[in-house]
């Protein structure tokens, strides 16, 4: 598909140095992309540094502690689907450091309709500090991160959701008070939100058991990598398509929608094949005693009981406004540190 | 319908705290919902502020005056419909104080379509620091206050308009240097603005007559609580079809949109009912020597005349620009004075 | 039409200060309309100015440098049209010192249709600081500069572009060093970008040679004005309807969009008229041997070739960036030191 392509350029005596400069382009800055592409110490770097803002957040410390480097610059929010808590969160985060969030939804910008990607990506990157990117498909990031000068941070993309793992990776450590030998159970689809998460938890010592229905499957490429780390960090990740064998003895119990934005058509069929992944308190059961439950909103009732998603085992407003923290870290972590986590 | 409604909650053994949990919820901030729940006092108060901080505003005194308690915050906006000055004075507001304000239209967040108002008001409110909210329903703004962490500021519902009031009450002090023993003459329909306008006039000391069509009711509520108050406050609220009768004496005349957004299909019709109700000159003859025109705007001609409109009679555009201070006023008195106003 | 006629008044007795008012109305602050209303030296000073901001945003010098007077104000920016490198680059100036750009876009609102372009200019104008408008028709930034209260920044109407000149004057000026006695050819439409640019490069000591298809005219004011400015700064500005007459000897090659945004349907009988106005390297071949080539973007494939585009000799990217410092020091000249431009 042409919407997508870096533009074909066409060798020429008269313009020696065409095809050189865009080979020899300055190293892109680092970005956000997936929790792949972190180390487990960089990643509970974040995590860490998430908590430290929180603190400062809710002490009204912020203008003291807000560091001036951001202040009279533009991060811009580049959303081609609505998002409320990644927008809230991402332009709170912005805020935080004094600079200007600058939301562009659909109806301002169509990425690769008026002008191709690769142009739109330098125009935007050349007028601000960051992108906070909530796009589609994950190619689209993966140009953004090729092309801008500036870095990208990944707010949601069909493969995979950082901030929401880190989110997630601090609602558990304050919850337990720590990450290591806890096991976390997903119930639900095969998405973005368990790719990372599922990396996450792995490279935070968490125990990792996902449940999804019959003829779904995994990402491949997060398996094969997910077990890897798995034998460096001492801890298991397997799939089932029992809820129960994934529910069993587990401190997490986590789902999300069984039907994603824009998929609403396949609805119907989409959701028979969940039978069973409803979580209850009858399906959690055979949880560890202290179970609490984890989603990342918005919410249906399919997924969840009121019984459970409104109970005191429930993280999911805590863990809604960490959302906040998370963006902050990955502001300070990828736009004022330029990459440097740990 | 299901669109507003608290979730409803399944009693269980197995989760003794839910139903405790709701019941005990930390008391909700103070909000400002309407000028009925405010004291006398206080509304003078908040008059007083909004003149102050317009001193400052225009003396050039922002920076070093604005609260530090808001830098580094984001102030939601919350707006079910579009509405051009409460847009831009409650942005203003927030900014006055180095806040982000968060403008969140019907197409980035519809409340109540992809996930519970409670869980939407939950999200939000715990990360910013206020709600400006202007929505359709006034039971919207109720659920909005009940549920919140942070202040809700009712930016315009279906039956009040609080910012307008106050603004209107500051317009008309600076207009005649007081507002004891003045009279007020609305001419218009049966609607939020003078529901809130009513009660602040009153409050104020000042005499109001208000003309409405026949067939067309008053607000009982508002008409009882402001007798009430007029007893105490020794002035008159009476109620008339009589427009004449209404603007008799008056030094304020003031009038709104007879057909309201949302309502443009019944127009035609209701326009009839409104059959000498325009204010002009040649309408205002019986009032007070030194009357003035009073309009909240956007203005059509049925309502009143280009002579009047356009005259020095007219405060309407520093009625317009004081919906800046009336939001500065609210803001510094429900957000960053958490409700304290006296 | 009536969309944009100044209220009729109704002259009468009642009301003796009527007209005498519309007619004393205080002077409106200087606004930026076009490159037609500055002298050849505020245009060089804007141009400075932009070029000192930029060095200073690069050596990340901002906070340090802003005015702190426009902290805690609010920008507005009006849009009845789309515009990326538009909207980016004023929020981006705006933050520059410390202001909040309000976007106001055509979902936002509506001029002229709920209320009288006259009303919404007196209230947007009453609770900001300046109004960044990007509108259809040239005569709605003449009405918004009449009556305004604050500073109007002409960010593109269909008539003139003077921000995208400053822009385009100052890149020229990093690409050669200086401007004087260059030559500069426009291969494109009769359109508001050149009206701008070959008024200001004829300011700049440019000479301007235009090539339009047959068919197309000019701006009979900007040919005629022009050319008197040309006598004063010893330059030549000429009309050919020959691109290669046009590129002979050039330094600078600059095309625009050939089918303008809203005139898509005239698309095609549009282009054909365009043949041979490609800017490629053959067409190039008889330019001066440092030619460079320049573009307001979005770019489509007829205007230029990817070979030209993408090429060393391409500004556009650092063109689009420049966008930023010409909108800083517009806001600067015209709202921090109200016009004083010199």
């Amino acid at each position: 598909m042409s919407m997508f392509k870096i533009p074909k350029l066409v060798l020429s005596q008269g313009f020696p140095s065409l095809n050189r400069k865009l080979a020899q382009t300055t190293k892109p800055p680092r970005s956000l992309i997936s929790i792949l592409e972190l180390s487990n110490q960089e990643l509970s770097s974040l995590v860490e540094r998430a908590a430290y803002h929180k603190t400062q957040y809710k002490s009204g410390k912020i203008s003291s502690q807000v560091s001036p480097s951001l202040f009279g610059k533009v991060a811009a929010l580049l959303f081609t689907k609505r998002s409320t808590r990644t927008r809230i969160s991402s332009e709170g985060a912005a805020v935080y450091f004094g600079a200007h969030p600058m939301f562009l939804g659909k109806d301002d910008i169509q990425l690769g309709v008026n002008e191709s990607f690769y142009d739109t990506t330098k125009v935007i990157s050349s007028m601000t500090s960051c992108i906070f990117a909530r796009v589609d498909k994950h190619s689209q990031i993966q140009e953004l991160a090729q092309h801008s000068t500036v870095p990208i941070i990944n707010s949601l993309c069909d493969r995979f959701h950082p901030l929401q793992a880190i989110t997630d990776i601090l609602t558990i450590r304050e919850a337990f008070g720590f990450t290591k030998g806890l096991k976390l159970a997903w119930v639900g689809d095969s998405n973005n939100v368990i790719n990372d998460l599922a990396i996450a938890a792995i490279r935070s010592g968490i125990n990792v058991s996902i449940a999804i229905p019959q003829g779904i499957e995994m990402d491949e490429e997060i398996i094969s990598k997910g077990q890897q780390i798995a034998q460096e960090t001492d801890t298991v990740l397997e799939v089932t398509h029992d809820p129960k064998k994934a529910v069993k003895d587990a401190n997490v119990l986590v789902t999300d929608t069984f039907v994603s934005m824009g998929q609403e058509a396949e609805s119907k069929a989409k959701l028979a094949q969940f039978q069973g992944f409803q979580i209850s308190s009858d399906l959690a059961s055979g949880a560890a005693p202290d179970w609490k439950f984890m989603h990342c909103l918005p919410r249906h009732k399919e997924e969840v009981t009121d019984e459970v998603f409104y109970s005191d085992r429930s993280l999911v407003f805590p863990e809604a406004e960490n959302r906040l923290y998370a963006a902050i870290a990955a502001l300070e972590g990828f736009v004022i540190n330029e990459g440097r986590l740990v």
